[in-house]
């Protein structure tokens, strides 16, 4: 491609409203354009991008036996209120009536396709001879963000690859699951991305059923728990720490229980305050209501309570926190006084409460809380749990080593969804024995807009942008240095032909500029390989190339032709694919 | 891909709602299913098939130095506002409002993206030197279609190409058109369509302003009027006919001016119903309003007007359909009942009016007709024009030879805009001299979804569809007679992966199902070249190739290996390519 018959709108500046690398690189290199808030024009060069990212998806799906198709983004209303997900979707799902005669027909535009391609199997799948069976796509998705940022790492419109497997056994749910998490390690490593596999929630199937991949970067939304040592990583609602259960005995320094007037102090921060005490002196007694029961759950006054380990340790089917009317019941007190002292319901405790000496709770009366509470006298526990998120510094569960805590950006999602789907929606199959069974599902995300902003938010120096040849929207960038002079463009345009004639994805700098002009948007762009041509180079048979991260520039003889380029590219292909380290 | 691991659903019977042949067999042959009214899933052979045809698009437009690049389907509906089309969309425009935070933003689903692109341009060009520059995608636009019908032929969501042009001079428009034009009926040919360029509405900038590509059907939408001779075609709005003004005298067999009650009777049928005469012997006095001055159009009440014509042959800028009030005043009498004689205002007529002797018209007076009405001696004529819709046997502009009509499906359109959208949304550049001028554009677009829709419609017999090599879902299909026989399976293994190996887009059909079975679905899904294996074919060291057109079927060689097939398929691509006759 020309540069003249593209559309490469560089900017000098750093744009004021783009806070992160990502966003202010894909805009000065002219990747993308807001249209407005949420929404951006992928421009040639990002688009090309794009196009390379989906194509490695596209591949890897298809060598692990997906098979591709499309389904709409405007579907029928009634389908999510069938699987409960409008009301769970909220205002995210973007619903609308569309008129059709005199009649007006709910409609909404998918944020997901698990409806969808559910509807679809229901009416296509009646045996279990023609399970299982994994489907794709590659298709646009909406998304209403409240708070649309990060450029394009959180918009309202974006392009995913969603896949969806259909299977008459868990066993054939495992098998498949295994081939997309290994296919997923394959395109982030083939894409150039640093990426980890994230435990995640794990769903009704159990065992390790949802894994999500993050690259780390500073900038990411999520928090990993990670642990260099043993390659541990969860993300925050799931990972485990390693902590045991201390030894429940009370402490020899136990001061005299004492009641204290804190009027109004509810909130740890407030109480704190108030009594001069460090937060981790505190225990914070929450009231949940566990499958229709109060519980009180302990938790130290620093440390965020972990709803899922709550769940689990309470083997409960749902967790939610109580209403003021319960914890009143329970506690005798309005919201913010509660406390393990005399309380009326059972108590679960983390494992960091009961070493906490002379800690200070609420009182369970309005306006007080107690100092000095101990464990073993004036409150009971007979085992306590990890049922708080991590933090760094906790033991990793696999090594013991300090776990710590990184930011990510999500790109991808495996996950176990069972039957959620199938029984709602009534897709089932028939076994052996003529036995009808709700099909067990499968699905697995990739955001192909995430792969190119993830790249760009990981990959570049000062100057700009720096691409794997992978991903880069043109391998190599041909710059005549003074177009107006015909020996020069002649060498140049022959470079451009024979390079595409190729096979090689170039780009052609025909612009009439300046060189520092034409060096400063290459390295923004930040095409792999750049052959410049003219100046004292070509008075010597001679033309420049460089590689994007290389301190210096090399000479090759113009008697040689293309052939060298081709070597050098063909070589960095390898060393970036053994560096890339992807799996068999 | 092994015919197990994807999904061809395929049906014996013919759906009860799907009216036109490609309909019914994109749904029997698996390629298709409806999620809604408008909308349908593409399933696995289906998207390939359309991916074929994008991917044929895209070589197409990079070739023409279009750059892709990618906009978003979420639009501000401010902008429709801006250039007017919201109203003019009416309820096609998909439209609503997106809560973010206490606001609601209004949007649109893109059905098209004049406004979006020119937007962008607005703010990426500044300079002549940046133009011409052509850009395009590949993307999913909405259109909320009241009737949807004929399967994917009219979808309120559909893949469109759509191409934009920016120039600063006509002269550049002119070459973009053409260059287009041309990429245009190579895409066609290459799909292996029969095509016809039609002339369409000539626009604001003149010339050959447009042109609408069509596939020749029977169930299409279109009107053509086409004459074989001189490969003249036209859509109907634009169709000139080669008739020539007659000479205007009275004739000799004039009868006497006579009125006649018609009570109540204001239309060509009734009036004729009513008096028991042929409409041709009848003329319709339509009253418009052009430019804000009433005028008198004449038309033999079998004819229909055709606007278009009426507005050149006023050289008029606007023409509409006068008010009940306005032909009060010009007739003296309600609508229904206008006629020449006596009208107060200018008068037009089309060619085919002065030669009806004795005509009936209306009598300008309520309730009343006049039989036996004259020119020369009851109106006056200066000069006839071509008004009306051409019909088939009206001679040829060109060649003069009776034309036809056809029908067809349109799946392209090319179209000089001008500066409609660059001045309504302020995309200007600045010449050679500083000097301000709106960009000169052109808008091309490619129905992808209608390029697999009318090879179905096209291209089928009685036993299923026919793929032409370059777009069929698959090029060859393997086909293992028994799969409990362990040599046919390992024989038919080995041809597929060594096909799939050599880059042959092959299908493999692994189902334990009688061969009867897969030769049906064989023949309905039309993948073109056939490969059997098994039976004694097999046992004398052969197997059975056949292509899906062909009457019988050709034993090779298994020694041969695929070579024999590779050659095949080879000599059927260039085959197929020189009778589509693409264009250099």
């Amino acid at each position: 491609m020309r540069w003249s018959n593209t559309l490469i709108p560089t900017i000098k500046e750093v744009p004021a409203d783009a806070e992160i690398p990502s966003h202010q690189l894909m805009l000065r290199a002219g990747l993308i354009r807001q249209l407005m808030a949420g929404a951006y024009t992928y421009l040639p060069l990002g688009w090309k991008a794009i196009q390379k990212a989906a194509q490695i998806v596209r591949e890897e799906m298809n060598a692990a036996d997906a098979a591709e198709l499309h389904m709409p983004a405007l579907q029928p209303l009634g389908l999510f209120e069938r699987t409960n997900r409008k009301e769970a979707f909220g205002s995210v799902l973007i619903q609308f009536d569309v008129p059709r005669g005199n009649r007006q027909i709910p409609m909404a535009l998918g944020p997901t396709h698990e409806e969808v391609v559910t509807d679809l199997m229901s009416h296509c799948i009646s045996s279990y001879k023609q399970l299982p069976l994994t489907v794709y796509q590659i298709q646009t998705k909406f998304r209403n963000e409240e708070r649309p940022r990060f450029g394009v790492l959180r918009t309202s419109e974006f392009l995913m690859k969603d896949a969806y497997s259909f299977s008459s056994s868990v066993e054939q749910l495992d098998e498949i699951y295994d081939r997309m998490y290994r296919a997923y390690c394959r395109i982030f490593a083939r894409c150039g991305l640093k990426y980890l596999p994230v435990e995640a929630e794990s769903g009704p199937i159990g065992g390790d059923a949802s894994h999500e991949f993050m690259i780390p970067a500073d900038n990411g939304e999520d928090s990993i728990v990670y642990c260099e040592t043993s390659g541990y990583a969860a993300n925050m609602e799931r990972a485990d720490t390693g902590r045991t259960a201390p030894e429940i005995k009370t402490s020899a320094n136990a001061g005299t229980l004492e009641k204290q007037a804190t009027p109004e102090a509810t909130s740890i921060e407030q109480v704190s305050k108030l009594l001069g005490c460090e937060p981790s002196q505190m225990i914070k007694t929450l009231i949940y209501v566990a499958d229709e029961e109060p519980v009180a759950v302990l938790i130290r006054g620093d440390h965020e309570a972990n709803e899922g380990k709550i769940r689990r340790a309470l083997d409960a089917a749902s967790v939610e926190m109580a209403d003021d009317k319960t914890v009143q019941e329970v506690t005798g007190a309005p919201t913010g006084f509660a406390g393990p002292v005399g309380i009326k319901c059972k108590i679960i405790a983390d494992h960091d409460i009961p070493v906490i000496e002379n800690a200070i709770t609420g009182a369970n009366e309005a306006d007080s809380h107690l100092l000095n509470v101990n464990v073993g006298r004036d409150y009971q526990l007979e085992t306590t749990y990890d049922l708080r998120n991590a933090e760094a510094g906790d033991p990793c569960p696999k090594s013991g080593a300090p776990l710590t805590i990184v930011h990510g950006i999500e790109v991808g999602h495996v996950f176990k969804l069972g039957t959620k789907y199938t029984e709602a929606l009534d897709a089932q199959f028939l076994d052996e024995k003529e036995k009808r069974h709700p099909i067990i599902m499968g699905c697995y995300g990739i955001g192909v807009n995430r792969i190119v902003a993830g790249l760009a938010e990981t990959r570049h120096d000062e100057k700009g942008l720096i691409w794997p040849l992978s991903i880069a929207p043109y391998e190599v960038l041909v710059i005549p240095l003074n177009t107006k002079d015909e020996e020069v463009m002649q060498t140049a345009e022959r470079y451009y032909s024979e390079l595409k004639a190729a096979g090689v994805d170039v780009l052609f700098d025909d612009r009439n500029a300046r060189a520092g002009v034409k060096f400063n948007d290459a390295d923004l762009i930040g095409i792999p390989y750049r052959v410049v041509i003219g100046g004292k180079g070509l008075k010597n048979g001679e033309i420049e190339t460089k590689w994007r991260t290389a301190e210096n520039a090399e000479m090759i003889a113009v008697d040689a032709g293309i052939a060298p380029i081709l070597e050098a590219l063909e070589a960095k292909k390898q060393e970036e694919y053994q560096a890339a380290n992807v799996p068999e």
